[in-house]
């Protein structure tokens, strides 16, 4: 794909990014009403949801109909040919629930299921993260500014997060402890924001487990276009999910899988 | 006190909360320096906590020579008479090193002990929460709106909140875990920030421990002007840090205590 293709996507990403905040946030921080969807562990659908993806698959099937589409609420659209949209329109229900401005608009766009350009954007806060090969930036009250992860190389001096340590099976979670235990401190509770933070160079490891396609496709070329690695436990590709290592370098990268090791899948 | 002098304590409050951060910004997602206290847990300090504890107190010394001061950075000034401030800074000065925007300036003016105004600065995003008496408010981007804790009157239904549930100690951890077990969601990461949304009527109940004074004072009138709830594990005055619980309302500070009763001190 050519510069100006993916400047051309970039820019209709910013159009699917508004379209979304202006869908959501008539609810943030409004009382609202909370679905379950059933099963063990809460998990909480509101409606600006719902009305925020299919905002943005609207948009997306009128401009690029032979687009694919992936999204929490509304499952999947087959593509024809090789583009394919990931969407997650509020990553961290639970922290938007709570009126915590952490949760995210998350948009990618994969080509033949390498996702090359992302956005995380977060309209309470003003806050628009994008990546792709020609770098990562945040949008914030004025010019975008390049990110860049962070130089830290040893496990002793990096700050860890992830969402929430109790989501660990038993393996998982001896291998988290792992990490945490060689890491100078650890941070819970940030959902996407994390891996923006990541990008930043404010954290400098992410350790999830349990991800869709669409919590993790946004965030690779953040990341990557920032300097940082996304993979998973073992080192492999992440682009579907599960379980998914965020590191600000190949140094920090290789520590954690080293530690992640006997529960990587 | 009447009301007219509550009035001006309140307005020099806003003082302070705008000199701390003017004091603050500056180092906000900027790469500085961190300083080590020493002791087994990481405690960072940055030039912003210290910069802005001191234009607060300076503020305080000029204004009313006779009010006690304690804060974090700077020890503690006695009172000449029954007011005593309470500040710190930067309460949650590892999510303000990650990047995070949920620390908060801390600012309580207690009389004989009992404090009486609180504020909540979070100047990054331009949120003030302030409480007393009077009723607690949330000033974000225009004119100030009334807080209100939520009316979630069962533990079952009840989003939980900590900081870091590896802060509890063995037998502590254990009536946390009892708390969660009982609880809807559990959200982990937040510092002061998670007492401002438990008075917006986000999170409905907050449990800590080993708090400090002026970790705490700040947020008593806010929840309680609000309508809530903020007791020691055991039920008792919570003004001095230590075991902290708040809760929303009686019926869930009373379901929380049961649970947490053998870990009190």
């Amino acid at each position: 794909m050519g510069s100006a293709d993916l400047q051309r996507y970039r820019a209709f990403a910013d159009v699917l990014a508004d379209a979304a905040g202006a869908a959501i946030m008539p609810y943030f921080r409004a009382r609202h009403t909370v679905e379950h969807k059933g099963g063990q562990r809460l998990d909480p659908v509101t409606e600006a949801d719902r009305a925020a993806e299919q905002a943005m698959r609207a948009l997306i099937e009128r401009e690029f109909p032979d687009h694919g589409i992936v999204g929490e609420e509304f499952g999947a659209k087959p593509a024809r040919g090789g583009y394919c949209w990931a969407l997650d329109p509020i990553d961290g229900t639970r922290a938007f629930i709570a009126g915590l401005p952490l949760w995210g608009v998350l948009i990618a766009l994969a080509y033949e299921g390498r996702p090359i350009l992302g956005v995380l954007d977060q309209p309470y806060l003003g806050e628009r993260f994008a990546g792709s090969r020609e770098g990562a930036t945040l949008t914030a009250r004025g010019a975008p500014r390049p990110l860049r992860t962070s130089g830290c190389g040893r496990l002793g001096d990096a700050t860890l997060s992830t969402t929430d340590p109790t989501l660990f099976d038993g393996v998982e979670a001896a291998a988290f402890g792992r990490v945490r235990d060689g890491a100078r401190l650890t941070r819970y509770g940030y959902d996407c924001y994390a891996y923006a933070m990541l990008a930043m160079g404010g954290v400098d490891i992410v350790i999830e487990s349990g991800l869709r396609a669409w919590d993790i496709q946004a965030l690779i070329p953040i990341i990557e276009g920032a300097g940082g690695s996304v993979t998973s436990w073992s080192g492999g590709d992440a682009a579907d999910g599960g379980q998914v290592l965020a590191a600000a370098n190949a140094q920090l990268r290789d520590a954690a899988i080293d530690l992640l090791a006997d529960a990587a899948r």
